[in-house]
């Protein structure tokens, strides 16, 4: 245990011995003789600036830092400015003067807190401020050096603070805005892969299918899970990077946000996706087979674009936007043709459909078995709260094992309602690329803000079929010389 | 601005006035010279124990406070055994000890601070503890009655402790666990709302469709996005939830995260359901007028279960399962047997399945003008990434024009493709109605162990039909009289 949550992220290891190094650093203002003749008793407060400012990132660390150092500043300022209005009156008068400025800054600073502006970026500030007023306001009742002791401990405090920051800024430093940059590359490549096992998986014959996998161990679930919880770390993250020196002109923290948020929304069309594989009524798989090459297409595409925008925002580099989209919509087609010239439908309008429909039902002779198997998918909901399960019951491997001698006769006739599930499925990736898109849109704003250098191909042939002409339908014309020739 | 802050939740003006309040009382210990004399000059911990302990909500308080009294009280009881320890040797052997251990402590301490367990119930207590041990452990070192200072302030905190928890138990208490009891309630409701606003726009004309409504302010996406957004919120609301004296012995805080979860899921196809709204490819309105009053029976049917489930949540009542269950299963039964009447699909087998669809392409005479209309949606696909909006193109207006007038036709011929965007729609709805079966669930689930009461319906009349038979079939019986006399 102790081993595993420190080989998950080495970094822990580190920050937890740069705390301990602090610590002891700081503990030397105590022990050191000349340096505690300059510091005196009130070095211990910079090892309670150490505790409480020392964060993981140095996004944090300097988050919190300001925001102690602007707390406590406005705090001595407004208590002596209390001090000097509360000397003047008596003795009585001054305990009732604190008392009342008591009350109402800590009602203002807390209801403060509730401003989600404030509550975003100075929550803890207000809370030192709060903390800072009443130290020094009420102590100012008793001691009446109060200010020259402010004044020493705020120097003590700032000691502590730069001793953090030295810490987090210097010494093996942890970024928040590189941890949001590579989140969001991994985010990229475990959708990738989700949605491409996902697909897999749907074609998959249920028979060869290994069942123990456990949902907690589902590449499936894991990769898409990853991307739907990113909300809050994603945000806190952009938070923390924003106050980070480093890479500040030129990274739009919030742009990561907001990709996470395009990124989140193709997650849910995964999510919908792994509901089809996981919904009792299935389409019969030898209609699923006939779309399958497409179907994989698209997926295949739709990963490894997913994986190449990866790439790119791992390695700062604009990808050539155009390549990427026409590649999807190269696939999209395919599928969309496949589509088109496979099944039809027809419609019955209500003013006569009748005759045709006897017609049919005359003319497709299976049309009785189909219809006895057909009515079970729909009959299967009534199952569902006692198993919503996918592993598959045995009376639906017999369904399935029914199909292929279906398929085989002349012409089949099949209900609209059986192949709703597959339709589904078709309509979800390519709902899934069309929200591609917008992340693709996204990643394009991003790397306009953040000036990713433009992408170099690796890959010198590619490069010269650039040259040659005009990318992809160059290429074209090469294959199909003859064509080629009569247009140009 | 202000008044919206306190307008969107009273409870934060008056935990503002519960945090000035605590912190004057407190101040008294400090102003009133009988409690100086008991207290002393450590008053000013109790000061500062009030500022960082007292929460918005009872549970964050008590699990501030006990993190903190726990905290303090191990770091003691450590820091007196270094002490004895490090006593025993010279000054420099002291020092040294000391440096040791800060670092020691340091370093181990933040590192269990990753650990997921301690992260969630007891970072704050870990923190402290580190403070204490280092105010102790370094100021022993120059002062020797450290551990009697250690004692006076710990009883100051303690004071500071016991106001805060008074406070905060006694004067208007804020619950977290009423706070995750309202919202889960509201979020059923959101959802319910959302869900079926979402299947109104489906069906309805977008000639008569206000165009100007925002994102932002779109009832669907509201609903759903107070689903998504809530897993941080519920996870922390169950956590502070469970510190809580009250209902703490029947209150299955965990069960609220889960059926969140559950209810997250739910929304997920919300979320998917609304990206058939705002998907540019479209099944022509007729198409989908044919199926609108099931359909919206299905949404009406989801959003009462949704409702009747936050009504029996908010009333901590149990509600029959069966029942509900069985109203939707009635409405998806009716969809299905229309899906199921209207549209069939003629799939042609690879070996020869020509001869029937030219047979087809002869017998529908509309099949030309159908095939040209049909291929525009996916041609559209290349439109996206110029706009992909839900401003209804002119173009896309003249194909819904164009429609009525084919439906009229006796018999229309619609491809698979032009299909699927609808089949998509409706197959989200049955799987909507899969994930509220999961949902209802839970909260079957959360009804049992947190002992809610058994529902007992305001309609007498239904309470008789209960009693006279076994609810909705003797129902059935006493309407088809003559029926039901045979069968007994």
């Amino acid at each position: 245990m102790v081993w595993l949550v420190g080989k998950e992220d080495p970094r822990r290891a580190i920050h937890s011995l740069k705390v301990g190094l602090a610590l002891t650093l700081v503990s030397f203002l105590y022990l050191l003789e000349p340096l505690f003749k300059g510091v005196g008793d009130n070095a211990i407060w910079a090892a309670i600036t150490v505790v409480v400012v020392l964060e993981f990132t140095a996004g944090a660390t300097l988050s919190k830092g300001l925001n102690r150092g602007l707390g406590t500043l406005l705090a001595g300022s407004l208590a002596f400015f209390v001090e000097l209005m509360a000397g003047k009156a008596g003795k009585v008068g001054h305990a009732i003067f604190i008392g009342i400025s008591v009350f109402l800054v800590g009602a203002a600073s807390t209801y403060l807190r509730f401003f989600p502006w404030i509550k975003k970026n100075y929550d803890y500030g207000v809370v030192i401020f709060l903390l800072t007023f009443n130290l020094i306001t009420i102590s100012s009742y008793r001691i009446h050096d109060v200010l020259f002791i402010a004044q020493k401990r705020v120097c003590a405090m700032a000691i502590g603070c730069g001793l953090c920051l030295l810490m987090s800024l210097l010494v093996f430093p942890i970024w928040a805005g590189q941890d949001l940059h590579d989140t969001t590359v991994s985010k990229f490549q475990a959708l990738a892969k989700s949605i491409q096992a996902c697909v897999h998986e749907y074609f998959q014959d249920p028979d060869n299918k290994v069942v123990g996998a456990e949902s907690s161990e589902d590449p499936i679930y894991n990769g898409y899970r990853e991307v739907l919880d990113s909300k809050s770390t994603d945000e806190s993250l952009a938070r923390f990077a924003s106050w980070e020196p480093r890479h500040c002109y030129r990274c739009p923290w919030q742009q990561y946000v907001q990709l996470g948020a395009a990124l989140r929304y193709l997650a849910y069309t995964a999510v919908a996706l792994h509901g089809c594989l996981e919904s009792e009524i299935q389409t019969p798989l030898f209609l699923r087979a006939l779309f399958k090459p497409q179907c994989t297409k698209v997926s295949e595409e739709i990963s490894e674009v997913l994986a190449d925008l990866a790439d790119g925002i791992k390695n700062r580099c604009h990808r050539p936007y155009n390549d990427l989209s026409d590649r999807l919509h190269s696939a999209l087609q395919s599928l969309n043709s496949t589509l088109k010239s496979q099944p039809r439908l027809f419609l019955n309008a209500e003013d006569g459909g009748v005759p045709l429909r006897l017609s049919h039902q005359r003319s497709s002779h299976c049309q009785g078995a189909a219809a006895a198997n057909v009515s079970l998918p729909f009959l299967k909901i009534d199952e569902w709260r006692v198993k919503r399960v996918r592993s598959w019951s045995k009376d639906s491997d017999q369904r399935r094992m029914l199909r292929p001698t279906l398929s085989k006769i002349f012409m089949t006739s099949l209900e609209f309602s059986e192949a709703l599930p597959f339709a589904a499925f078709a309509s979800l990736l390519v709902e899934a690329v069309a929200r591609l898109e917008h992340v693709m849109e996204e990643v394009e704003e991003l790397g306009r803000s953040a000036h990713f250098q433009e992408f170099v191909a690796n890959e010198e042939t590619k490069s010269k079929v650039v040259i040659n002409g005009d990318g992809g339908r160059s290429r074209g014309k090469l294959s199909s010389h003859g064509v080629g020739d009569s247009a140009e």
